[in-house]
């Protein structure tokens, strides 16, 4: 029998949304356990670590985002085709998810005026140089880290809509046709279509949905 | 012919030493290219991303030192045995990552005392729960992630140096008896011992040093 998939995360894309995105586009089923942010103080203590996201297997827990979203994209064999591909899948991530930190932490970062103005300057400073890393690499191949779809472009999609909302009147794509061009050719996957259709309202980020985007 | 190795990376642990530490534990030898925190304006418009460390593999470059240690990890066959071990060792290097980044965020918090108070709390919380754990897993099995050596120990041994430094004087692992005793079994390799004894100093961090423990 197939192993039956929970999510269990906030009502919110940020760490969940690669882990719901991959098992959406593999066509795996899974409960889309969410909950809101004024739940957190309740839901914390029954969490391993004090932690979202869950991914539970068959009722085991397991926790920390890219090592799940790894994991799966391994098992829907869209990882790499050798050990330097995984590696370079890897990295992908690792830097989508650097620049995602540091746009989370400036739109978290309460009422610091001034440190809210560092890390804007540090995304203004790293953005050209990995997001032009990926639209080359992109152009090139068609994908964010290897020649054909892997895990890492499912969590680029995660990241485009995200840096879309963190970054709202910036259009922090607007620079990069091949990185807008491989969200449209993601977004014309059935089963992430359906799945953006049906997902619940992120009532957090609402200036960019990538629902608006589906043709 | 067995490819070359360079290691690029400031003349400090951090990030890099992860990446020495596991070429090291597997015998592949490799230039320790190291450079003064001075010369950073210097190297980095040479990196690819304005970042280190890089590790060159028959000069290819490559970046983000936790693919790189996956992709040596695999490599030297000290990876887990199937998938799901291999997300259990993603996850133990994520946590320890985790807890270092903030560790360090502190130390170079610049002279905001409330901020690196704040960062002091969250280590204070975070750290009994997530070492807990290890010390849990490491009773039980020997190792951080696995029952046999994996590269997820050799990260947590460059860890365990950052944060004897980061919290001198706090003595972070008194309360983790089988912590200790899995670094004092990884300073029984050959190869480490004598890498720790040949290594440059730290000028930055001096208040540990992994050597200090070699019997």
């Amino acid at each position: 029998m197939a192993p039956s998939y929970k999510v269990i995360y906030f009502n919110f894309t940020g760490r969940g949304e690669p882990i719901r995105m991959i098992l959406t586009y593999g066509g795996i089923p899974f409960e889309d356990s969410r909950f809101e942010m004024t739940e957190w103080p309740k839901v914390k203590p029954t969490t391993p670590l004090g932690q979202v996201p869950i991914l539970e297997i068959d009722g085991k827990r397991y926790t920390q985002t890219m090592p799940i979203c790894r994991y799966l994209g391994r098992l829907l064999k869209i990882d790499g085709k050798d050990m330097l591909e995984d590696m370079a899948i890897d990295s992908a991530v690792e830097i989508i998810w650097d620049i995602l930190k540091i746009a989370y932490e400036r739109a978290m970062g309460g009422g610091n005026e001034e440190k809210k103005k560092q890390l804007l300057d540090k995304l203004h400073e790293q953005m050209p140089v990995l997001l032009g890393k990926f639209e080359e690499d992109t152009k090139k191949n068609g994908f964010i880290a290897t020649n054909k779809l892997s895990w890492a472009d499912l969590v680029f999609l995660c990241g485009y809509e995200d840096m879309e909302n963190l970054l709202a009147g910036e259009n922090p794509f607007a620079k990069y046709p091949h990185l807008q061009k491989l969200k449209n050719k993601l977004l014309e996957n059935k089963n992430i279509k359906e799945y953006l259709l049906k997902r619940p309202t992120n009532t957090m980020m609402t200036a960019y949905n990538l629902k608006n985007d589906l043709k």
